[in-house]
């Protein structure tokens, strides 16, 4: 019974979606689920195989316990989340107004997880990760999130590890002038740069070849830029390889941006190189997009190797 | 086509309740719907076929349109009611812990629905509706909200309207003495006063006869007293009339006291006695005590009629 | 594979019944299923094991072919039905509007199943069954549906069948004034009548104890009371038999009055005595009444065994 | 609050609609709602900020009570419409038999929508609508209904009223020939003429460009032709402009046309060109073709804006 | 009320199916239904309205009465069906992963549908059916089940019924080695062989002329080639045919090839000529791909009339 | 972030749960959930706030990761689970034929739990733990589930932990006299054992007072005594105290039991005397009692709180 070490620490705001099954204006029913971007990650990296820990803040609220519960349940460790006994949950109310527009209203103004600081983050890092993973999410919540956020990646570059960091930029939440300033910095420091292609100007200046040929002088290892349906590329110091999106049937596009980074760094945890890391994260990000809620699709491994010896839409019977 | 006048307003805070299938705490389904005693008050009345106004204050979010949705789909008038573009709708999540045990959680604090002001409420007695029916839960929720109050209360007054006050405590939202202070100096102002038997203490001192005595002195014409399944009690100056409970199987108790008042009211419009008027309260609560929902079981008059000539538990085929 | 002779055949209307989860006027969501007081003895009959045949009109919809549906799947031999292809199938719409209160709309008038007449009960009557089961409804329908059970029965009489009638009065059908001239013909002709204690009027004068002398005078050779919670009994020239209802949880109370036939005539077919008949008739009914929906509760002979054998409330694991 | 005078007035059946989640045969849950193509327009017109009025008649029933409750909820003013005391309200079941079958059973004969007559519109008419919107499914529910039409026409042209027409031909109702003695010389009345491109034959002969022709020379201002995933044209003396379909992820093609019309009066009373009208209407028929139900997914002006302003497919996060 | 003889007797293995509305691993909700590829044949004949009977054994269970219950609800004649006391009906788990992995779990080895046995069939052969359709999965069962299958086709050759065998390969009963072994010396015994376009190998050698030319050297005489999106033929001596698949939105694929022989065996049974047959079973599988369930879809006559006459997409209304 | 010893180990079958909510053998609706006594108790001490480990065996498949997926969910310590690659799952299947009846069907024989063995136990036990929890269930399962028991039993008391054992009878799978070989034994050898006033014959012979005694004599230091509505006893040499049930709205009698033990260990672990254990004891079984679900119930400490300090029956709003 040996407790293997945490290969992968993140943290962020995890938050509980209400999801309409009709128009909520209509009232109806709703379906509750845990929502995040990084506690996505984690639970694609721990179906994976994966010894992962999430930090980060919740209310002391049935919300709270919520986010907690099902962290554990997908086996990703929370022994560092903090409950905050002053701040709720923060919720989010998801609406499919009709199948092209999805509508979000937040209630995260003040929330128990915007309230995460350095000191919550430093008793993670004990842990002592082979990866720390951030999102540009979490700079965005408040100022003391945003200090937690860079402290982490200094400490986690002193002490050896990784540093996966993922663009994220959300438009709800601040402008892409506000977002620019805050992520180029941590981008510089990362070891891989996870960017949807509309992402890239927020970390680097000029097009996709001289943003990333940026990141790369200033010692980011590898960039993945992910291209939606056009498939997605990883850039390192030898080059660029490309891998086109897998052909699934859509359902819901929520969380594959999550996936895809859990896929990548499940790739750089088995020893994988860059092109077999972008290979599984287009594969995990095919999952994602195929399966109904933010993280309940993400594949196991043994998913993972169905996938890949089986004609798409066959049924194993 | 004559548009009839508005017969009763009502106003407070209305908010979205979502009630969960099972343990919240696992996630699953939730059911969203309209909650609010005010708005309770004003379904049942319009059930019953009265002309009901409602006031108040929704947020500009999907919510706030919820609101006033259910209440022009159960044709309570609304166009007084002020969309707040600066303030959130209040929620509530409602969580039965078992058959004995319901809990509530809310995010009402620095809710659309608690800056209820004088203006607003100023604007809908420009109806001039023959009754008034105001709540202790609205001096509770901020000092504008207290000031609503009061401010109705005497301006209804001096346009000759008949004033309806339900005590409603909420030990949610501040303690009994703090209640005390501001509930009991609006009872002494009301023409009709509807309270608990335990509720009786926040307005008037003395065992239950020492304070409805003090309350007729003070003027108030009607004190009708709810005891649960023991019954109910109306005094006046003439006397005390009692009406046991209806025996029916219970449900749900929530909304059961609003369906009371709501009953009340609609005899007073009626014209009838006391007594009859506890005997119709006392049948409109049993229906809200017997059906799911805060509301949603009213009875419409028809309702009424059925419950009164069938044995209960019979089907009408 | 010999195929066992009919042992009863019941005619009558059956209907699709929809059930609605909360307030029909709120729309929302609703359960269909088949329904029929002939119907739900059949499938009382078949469960037990004994073979039925129903017979009587359904449209050529969707709705006729779920009827048969249902019945079929019931092990209900449906051979004799007849599909009208100028009627509809009859519709009900079942609401409870309160534990107490259940109202039902019904779409029925013209209906197919009314329109049954003497030629569709000739040919049924071909299969010589041991009992005739026909209840009091039927005669309401129409004209040629009152022709059809006056003939049935007679002709029954005539091949020495035995002739059960269930008095199954019906006031939204017809008043109890017409319905006493033409039920109390039928039950003189019957050898067995079911009735509740407020329906024995209506086939026989005098309080209980007359109307039953008066019919056993008549030649009925057995008449049972039921009296719901109170339980039942027996009358036959040697005597009356009383059983105490099973103390069960009453869930939905529709379709115990066609168990308790249904209960009672297997005892018939088994060849018990009426105090045994009485018996098992309780016990069905007891199922029923703890049952949601018409019929779907009807137990087999192993659940009978096991309700007499275990305490009831405990789980058999 | 001032009452603001009614934009348009629409009037014909509503009925109440059962959808079926799976085959109905085998019973199972159903879905209830509102439908009826006027009342869909209706609601399309409110939700985008319009004043509108229904009028028709439903029957003294739950299904009557509901088609008003929906009204009522989506601030469609009902004061106009007439409850029926004599006749039922008309039903609808939907069974989507497979994904490219869907099979409608109506229970309308002799419905009280079918009954609207002369007198109950003159009386909405008093409401003096900037437009009336009528369809050509009303003329073909009974002769009373066709004289309502016909009559309803002339007085809003006589009143200087713009007159709104949608073909709307149901082949379920009567025959091509007999539609096209009826609709044409309305076609030939109306302001608008809204047509799907096999429809135009009924109302004009020749090929479109012919009929058209036809129409504008009668008089007719503008004439839009729905071409489904082809898009949508309208023709004015002016000349003819075109949009093409939204690209939307098609869901439910039930509503679309009226969607279409909602959209395109709404341009109309926005005082936009004919071909910015119709751009409106291809954006309101793209909502209802992607959103599940008749009309539950009618964008509000919100809604419009964010697809004018996004990229499909992305969520608003 | 004459028996009509059976037209076809199928017999094998029926399980209880449930497939969960989400992740399995999460809980959650399931539906229940009766699976089997001779059963869903059978339904597909019954829905045709031809007459079939249904062999096989199942556990004295639950699950058996459902598999029964729902046979007969579709109008199969199941009184040659088994009840095994000594063995439980076979239990299948179907979870989709993502809409283009469905995972399937059985617990059906050991199961009562396995033990069938040359008895079981030669009882329901006295039945004296036109056509004998067997699969290529009852062989893979168990010894006896294999046993039963070839004796069952020798005796229905020898008795002049018309052979039918759907090769049906099932990768997780047996390896293609061991499935060509048992099944090539079937599939030269038959009438008619239906195949995939990948299984023709396991019942003759060569590419498919040569496989085909092989079958019918052997005495088959009709051999139909299913292609999925690339359609279909049937290879008798006169020559091949060919049949575009019809674009249908394609729901659920389970259940598509039972449909195909179904619809094959009808047209078969209605005497049409072989392109005809391929015509119809086209038609039933793209019925079965285009709804959900197994079977549930199935046509009945008049939908294949309307799917005929009617553009896809469209509402009868 | 000191992580806690293990205050309690519990070992035995889990298995999946399948509840139908109508008659199961029509099909339809089935809610999946983790079951089995052992767990049970578990997640009572977990939701109380107390260290709790469950070891035993699980398949490789879908249903043993729900079993480990739920127990991690709950906190409880699954790291001692075994995951057994030959053997399944073991499933149930609850259906209540009635408000008084419900059956349940097992697909547990040969299953992974109950292979369980000294092994697996021996691992288990280096954890420590302050209490070993057992049931009666275990030994019924098999050869090797018995010996573990004794064994760990005995290796418990070595190491000075306290033995609790709930005797459990469990008619299904043994006779009253087979259990009574086994479990008498180790009763005598517990510290704690819980036991229905109906299963003291199973573990000591004579009325309950000479059982009790027996037990005392033989060293068990406490035994409790259920006696459902009539409450429950715990006599020591002390002597004996009593608990009244209380009196709450019976739900969902299963897992009351269980949770009766979880409270008592509870009461144990926070070194509350006796007749306080009972009294705790005596409340999470009404908790059980009054939620739907084996242990979805199980109240948290505040949970405990509330009950005390409230009126059952009240609202906390």
């Amino acid at each position: 019974m040996t407790r293997p070490a945490v290969e992968v620490l993140t943290f962020g705001e995890s938050m509980v979606s209400f999801r309409s099954d009709g128009p909520l204006v209509q009232g109806g029913r709703q379906t509750v689920r845990l929502a995040g971007a990084e506690s996505n990650v984690a639970i694609g990296l721990s179906r994976l195989g994966h010894t992962v820990a999430w930090a980060g803040r919740v209310g002391d609220d049935t919300f709270g316990r919520l986010v907690l519960r099902e962290l554990r349940a997908e086996g990703v460790d929370t022994s560092c989340a903090v409950v905050d006994g002053m701040r709720p949950t923060g919720l989010m109310f998801v609406e499919q107004r009709s199948a092209d527009l999805t509508r979000v209203e937040y209630r995260r103004a003040g929330s128990a997880g915007s309230a995460i600081g350095k000191d919550d983050v430093a008793e993670a890092l004990r842990t002592a990760p082979h990866i720390l993973h951030v999102t540009g999410i979490t700079p965005a919540l408040s100022g003391t999130a945003a200090e937690a956020v860079s402290w982490a990646v200094e400490s986690a570059r002193a002490a050896g590890a990784l540093v996966s960091f993922d663009v994220n930029f959300r438009g709800r939440l601040w402008s892409r002038d506000q977002a620019r300033e805050s992520l180029a910095p941590l981008a510089r420091r990362a070891t891989l740069v996870v960017a949807s292609d509309d992402e890239l100007d927020l970390v680097a200046t000029g097009d996709e070849d001289a943003a990333v040929a940026h990141l790369l002088d200033e010692g980011v290892q590898q960039v993945a830029v992910k291209r939606g349906p056009a498939g997605a590329s990883v850039h390192t110091r030898a080059g660029r390889a490309d891998a086109p999106a897998v052909p699934v049937t859509a359902i819901d596009p929520i969380g594959a941006g999550d996936a895809f980074s859990a896929g990548y760094l499940s790739g750089v945890l088995d020893g994988l190189e860059p092109p077999e890391c972008l290979a599984r994260a287009v594969a995990t990000g095919a999952f994602a997009v195929s399966s109904r809620g933010d993280w309940e699709g993400a594949p196991t491994r043994a998913d993972l190797d169905l996938l890949a010896s089986h004609t798409p839409g066959a049924t194993l019977r």
